[in-house]
Parts: structure tokens; C-alpha cells; sequence
């Protein structure tokens, strides 16, 4: 982490409009406003951090910075895992940790008006209490709103609930320069206009600040289940998929845990669940199915179908798992981040592609990783085709080159660099090196619409001269 | 209908883009080409109308059409209601007729790839051969998938399924440069840059022509029925849709009809509903509320409690359709445009709030109507909050004020001039008049990204000065 540039005058004029406690610079910036989670990436400390309380005062942040060229990265809990919400050094970094407050729990529209520093953890204890769900689950219960905006945070229940963008109706965001907008609103549909709501969605803090959010809320449903099936072969797996899909349950989890994975997480998490030693010891991969309804005759009725189903498609036994387990099952998987990251993976990623080509692509994934003397271990939302691999090899090119195979296998899928995560600062010279030169020329031009000067988070989904 | 100005070279120009017999112009231009079903705006015949059959032609024609500054209109089946299909006088109409095919239903992953000019009805046939459903039905299955991109049309199932942009994954499209892009896919979700397929859905054929559409197809759900409880008020009746919604039950139709509504429709269609005439004579307003289910019983369970809960909320009476009914009563439904037109309906408008602001925004628009001397009757979709009014006023800026009032009143409430319609010619003049000046001078910015000579449907979206 080098030194960073504060200019006095630009740091006058940030700190009146946020108020002296909540303008940082030098050693008052901790080290944690240097990064996010992203593995790969090293720390870079801004120039300066801002904690707005206000759309005003984020209005006046942007103006300074347009003015001054500074660029200008936005931050909600820094769980991100591709280094979106890291820093320029010469930068502003604005933190939404102050703008924290659920402000509505609207009943009767079913949403919830949120500011982008809402945990995950305070929406759903708010909308729980009117008896109401805020689905999307990217399994990090501490990121904030506005940073699932910022990067389209699925999850685990996205294959029946969607990701953040088929969750979030209406924003309030602030541009670059300093004009507050509103977009979208409470009500379900629009045909009035381009919807910028879903353009700003998932652009990873290039095109505007979101200090409003307004998501989708559903009835919650009291009764949940959750199955999980060992199978000896991960590709047998993959070819359930869409057949229990096409069953007409609608399972809001449906994830596949590889063998090794799923030693790793059990190890970790002391998890018992029940599997006897001779399944474990020949299962290759595991599939595990959450269901959930209004009552519980029906979930029993869903429950025995999905058993039958998946005796059908080649699983060696079905355990449907008692509360506590299959909590401890889900928080030991949404925690695989973590055990990925204690077990010494040297990059995390979450490719996607058609749910049909998972089979092909993981075969390939395995020859690529073999030539290249490299370990993955994988587990993913098999429901929406999102794998996510924990990439083991410490060379850092033969490293990025492995996952450029991985990437280039998964476009000419039709699939994704990422189905969640976002691009950032990690993989953005993956996509720019990958993506049709015309559709990257389109996207710059429709950056430069709301961004004209460049200023916001540079380096993100676009190359930056200003400093890799 | 007045004239049209052909250019030589242009003609030539592109006729050699799709064939001689592809190429219209002059009398060889048929009445049709010359509006949509919009009820308030004159017919226009374009000076050229082509008939691609590929993408490679429709990039050909725009190329052609940006070189000479020929304004361009796309159009489908010409259903829409709000004239974004009604042609420039001087302008090329492209007609997606010949681009008509299901390219393939793709089970594994429950996606559909098809051509613009594709009809829902054919669409619906196709799917439901593999046991799926293309769930968006904005109630005329004669529309195209291209138009209904271009309007992000709803319709009926909105409530369960949402409207076309929540349905459709990813594009083909060409940008009036001639450019082909690719945008999404199969995959059911993506975090990799901007979303440009949500940009384009809904933007009226004025940033790209869509040449094939990926759409989301979901398991067919065999076990139906539809309930229909009269009500002595339609406030009741808008109370009553948040509470239908909180419960549980997740209905894939929830409409209201006011009594003059369901008077014109039960008259238009010779329809005989089972409900006694003293009933009749006291209801104000209807609610239909439909349910699917993958098992007869689930779904005898939730009839039951539905017609309980709607007998809690006010209902007269609750009413289980047989099949046949059931069927004419929303294919009726479906077409109460039709009936509205027959009837002397001189306007059709579909504003869309929050959806438990729908009692007072109706009670605004009745001391609106009234205070004007015209006359509205409604129907819509309650659970989206969409209203649909069908406008009597014969005097065209009585009418307009009328509608201006209407729309400002909806838009101050959070919501928006048009929930599935769009705004085409018929609207946009009171969208410019009533939106943020900040949004709308983003949004032509957008638009210059993509048609910097402006040349894909002026005046739909943005002030067209080549011609009202």
C-alpha cells in the first residue's frame, strides 16, 4: 500500500460537505477501506473517505470530485469479491455506513424503502416482523443493499426468487454530476422510458451512487425443508437439475457441493449430518433442496415428491435434514467463501452458463485445471447454471491464464465471466480482453451518458490508465 | 394520409438490402403499415417498407437508412396502443413478418429462442408441446415477441410471472450503425457489465432492432380455476388485493372491472356468468382472480381459501367459473379493448401506481372526469396496480387535459403514465411535459449512445422536429 495524494483545498471542501467527523484522510483511514474480499487483489488506501448522511451531501461529494477529476469509488460493507468497492489511491472512497436506515416497511405495496447501508441482516429482521421477505440471499448476511445494486448479488434462493435487479423496483441515485434522480418506483411495472433502474443495477458504481432503494417484498413462508441427496457422480447430478426443475416443485435453493468441498465445509463447521460413512466415502458430489410453502401438508407433499424424484435421477439416498442440521448445512455452505479461503484457495470465481451445458463445462473446467497443474474445488447454485470454483495455484499468471481458459469456455457457452460477483478490478481485464469489441465500445458510450468525466470507480468493467 | 417522399437510390439502395418482392413503397404499401391500434393518432404511410429475413438485412437496412438520414420504425404485428409502430412519412417502416420462426424450445433450460415477428399464439404452441409455458399474455395472442419487447408488454399474469422484461434473457440486436450484438443469454442470471438487454426492452424501437429473443419458458401447470366475487363497491375491491396477496396464495390473475365495464363485456360476448340479477344490480365492480396448480387438490385447497377470504374482505358473493365460462370471461377480458373501441371509447389509457394507492388515484380520476365532462370506465390489473381506462371524451384537448391530469396525478403518487402499453407517439408529448427535465436529458444522452443521428423512431420517447 503506497502513499496516497490529499490535495488541502479538495479536502476543505469534502469535509464541508460532509462535516469534519466524517471526512477522513491519511492514518484516520483504516486499513479495512482498502479493499473489499476480493482474494487477488492488493489494498490500495484512498486520499480520502466520506461518510454522507444525506442524497445532498452525496450530490456535493460527486461535484467536488467532477471538478476536480478526482475519481470516486463507492463502499457499503466491502464484502464484495472482485474488488469493485477497492479504492484509487489518489481517490475518494464514499461510504455508506452512515446511511443505514430502514425507512419503510410498506405493507400494502409490499416493499421496503431502504438507504444502500442496510445489511442484509437489518432488512430481514424489519421485514420479518411485518411477515414479509426480502429473498435475495447472496449469503453474506452482513453486505449491504447498495452493494448488491452495485454488483446484481444473487444467491442461493435466486433460482426461484431471481437476483437483486428482478428484486429492486426504484432507486434514488445521485450522478456524477450531482443531479439527484429518481427511477422506477413502488409500483410493479413500467413502460415509460428507459428503465435506468435496471441499468444502474449491477454497474458496479461506474454510472451513479444509489442512496434510495426500493425492493420487492414477499410473504414470508413459514414452512421450509431440506433435502440433501449424495450422488456417485457430479454429472448425474448436473442432469437432474433441469428435470427436477421441470417437475413443477420450486425448490429456492437447489446447489450441488462437490466431494471436497463438502469435506472441507463439514470439516469446518463440525456439521453431522447424518450421512453414513460408506455413502460418504463414494459420493462424489451432493445436491441439496430446499423447499418451502404456506402449509405444511403441502411441503410434506412437495418433500415426498422431490424424494421420489431424486431416487429417479440416480441419487444414492435421500436425508432430509432436521432443522438445526440443514441450517447449520445452508450457513456452512453460504460460509464457503470463508472455508475456501482458510483452506488456502488462491482465487474464488462464479461463472455461469445455461444450466443444460454444466456437465460439459465442469468436464472441461477439470482438463483445463489439470493441464495447468491447478486445483478447483466446486459448489454452486446448479438451479441457475452459477459454478462457483475455488481455484488453487499460487503462480499468479499461469493462475490468470487458467481462469481465462475457464471464462472464454463459459462465453462460448452463452454464458458469463460472472453471475454474481461482478467484474471489478479482478477480472475486468478477463472481459475487456474477451468481450465483442462493439459491445464494450456500446457500454463506454453509454458509460460517458452519465459519467462524462470519467470519475466513477475507473478501472471497472473499463481499463484504467489512471493506475491498475 | 398525405404523401410520402421515395428517393431513387434510396429504393434501390434497399431493395438490394432484402429482394425486389421485400421492399415496398407507394401503393404497393397497404393501409396497415400505416398505424397500430392506438386510437387517437392518424394513420401515416411510410415511404418504404421492408421485409427482412435475416439479422444480416435488417443491419443492411439501417446501414442504408443511417448513411441517408431515413428515419426507421420497427414494427411487429402492429397491436401496440400507443403508436410505436406508426411509421415516419418519410421513413422506412421494417417489418419483422418474415422473421417469424421458434428457432428452438430448449427444455434443458427452459428458454425459448425466437424471431421478432414471432405471435404469442405460436409461441404458446410450441411451448406447450414440450409442457411449457411462455407466461406473458397481454391479452392479444396475435402480438409479436419483437413488439412486446419493444413496449415491455405485461397483461394478466403480470401478478404471478411479471411482464416481458422479467421473462426475456437475452437479445439479438442491431444498432442503427449496422452492428450485431449479442446481449445476455441462456443463462438464467449475469454480473459481467451493463445490461443492455433490459436497456432495450422497452425502449420502443428507439435504441436497437431486436432480431432474436431468448424468453424464459416455465413448466405448464395443468390444474386451473377462476373465481369471480362482486362487490358493492371498488374501493372494497382495491382494499381487498394487498390482503389477497399477503396471504399466501399466489394468483396468476387478479383484475378488477368496474360494473359498465363488465356490462359492455357480458353484452359484447353474449356471456352468462351465473350471477342472479339482484346481485348484478347492486355490484359495482368485479374481481377475477384466477389460480394454477401442478395438483387438483393444492388447488381445490386454494379455492377454498380464496372464496373464504374473499367473503371476509366484502365480497357479495363468491362464484367458481366452470371451465367454458372461465375461458370466456378472460378471453373477454382480454379483449375489453375491443369492446371499449366498439362501445365509442375515444382514448385507452393504462396508468400504473402503487398498487394500494389505487383507491384514492381512482377517486382523483373520478372528480377528474367528472370536473370535465367525459366519462372513464376501468378494468386493469389490481394486483400490479395497472389501471386501464377507457376514455370518453370526444373534444381531442379536452381530452388531453383530461388525460394530463390523469397522468400527473399517477406520476405524483410514484407511479408512471403507462404500465405495459408505452408511451409512443400517443403519449410522449405528456411524458416530456411531466417527467424530471434531469431523467429525460439522461435518457436522450442514452439514446445518442446508441443513435447518435437519431435516426430509430423520432418523436417516440423524445421530441420529434421532423413531424408530428
Amino acid at each position: 500500500m503506497s502513499g496516497t495524494a490529499v490535495d488541502g483545498e479538495a479536502k476543505a471542501e469534502l469535509t464541508e460537505a460532509v462535516g469534519t467527523p466524517h471526512l477522513l484522510t491519511g492514518d484516520a483511514i483504516s486499513e479495512d477501506y482498502a479493499h473489499d474480499e476480493a482474494l487477488t487483489l492488493t489494498g490500495r488506501k484512498p486520499a480520502y473517505v466520506a461518510k454522507p448522511a444525506t442524497a445532498e451531501e452525496v450530490s456535493a461529494l460527486l461535484r467536488i470530485a467532477s471538478a476536480r477529476g478526482i475519481p470516486v469509488t463507492a463502499r457499503g460493507s466491502g464484502s464484495g469479491l472482485s474488488g469493485a468497492a477497492r479504492p484509487q489511491e489518489n481517490g475518494l472512497l464514499v461510504s455508506f455506513e452512515r446511511m443505514n436506515a430502514v425507512l419503510e416497511i410498506d405493507t400494502g405495496n409490499h416493499v421496503a424503502v431502504v438507504q444502500p447501508g442496510v445489511t442484509l441482516a437489518e432488512l430481514d429482521e424489519k421485514a420479518a416482523a411485518a411477515g414479509l421477505s426480502y429473498t435475495v440471499y447472496p449469503g453474506e448476511l452482513s453486505a449491504s443493499v447498495g452493494g448488491n445494486v452495485g454488483t446484481n448479488a444473487g444467491g442461493m434462493r435466486a433460482v426461484k426468487y431471481g437476483v437483486t435487479r428482478n428484486n429492486v423496483l426504484g432507486l434514488e441515485a445521485v450522478l456524477p454530476t450531482g443531479e439527484i434522480l429518481r427511477t422506477g418506483g413502488k409500483n410493479a411495472k413500467s413502460s415509460t422510458g428507459y428503465d435506468l433502474t435496471q441499468l444502474i443495477i449491477g454497474s458496479e458504481g461506474t454510472l451513479a451512487l444509489a442512496t434510495e432503494i426500493i425492493v420487492k417484498l414477499r410473504p414470508r413462508l413459514p414452512h421450509g425443508a431440506t433435502v440433501l441427496a449424495p450422488f456417485t457422480d457430479l454429472d448425474v447430478i448436473m442432469r437432474a437439475v433441469p428435470e427436477i426443475l421441470s417437475s413443477g416443485l420450486t425448490p429456492h435453493i437447489l446447489e450441488y457441493i462437490d466431494t471436497l468441498t463438502m469435506a472441507a465445509i463439514v470439516h469446518a463447521e463440525k456439521l453431522s449430518l447424518g450421512i453414513p460413512g460408506a455413502v460418504r466415502d463414494s459420493a462424489q458430489a451432493y445436491l441439496v433442496v430446499a423447499l418451502e410453502e404456506r402449509e405444511q401438508g403441502r411441503l410434506d407433499g412437495d418433500v415426498e415428491k422431490l424424494g421420489g424424484l431424486l431416487g429417479e435421477l440416480g441419487a444414492m439416498d435421500v436425508y432430509v435434514l432436521d432443522g438445526g442440521s440443514a441450517r447449520q448445512l445452508i450457513e456452512a455452505r453460504e460460509k464457503a467463501f470463508w472455508t475456501a479461503k482458510a483452506v488456502g484457495a488462491d482465487d474464488v470465481i462464479d461463472v455461469v452458463v445455461p444450466r443444460a451445458t454444466m456437465p460439459g463445462f465442469l468436464a472441461t473446467v477439470r482438463e483445463l485445471t489439470a493441464a495447468a497443474g491447478a486445483g478447483a474445488l466446486g459448489c454452486g447454485h446448479a438451479g441457475d447454471g452459477n459454478v462457483h470454483l475455488a481455484i488453487f495455484c499460487k503462480d499468479a499468471e499461469k493462475r490468470e491464464s487458467l481462469l481465462h481458459g475457464i471464462f472464454a469456455e463459459a462465453m462460448s457457452l452463452g454464458g458469463a465471466i460472472s453471475g454474481e460477483h461482478g467484474l471489478g478490478h479482478a477480472k475486468t481485464a478477463h472481459y475487456l480482453a474477451l468481450e465483442d469489441p462493439a459491445k464494450i465500445a456500446l457500454m463506454r458510450r453509454v458509460k460517458l451518458a452519465f459519467d462524462p468525466s470519467g470519475i466513477l470507480n475507473p478501472g471497472v468493467l473499463f481499463d484504467d490508465t489512471t493506475g491498475k
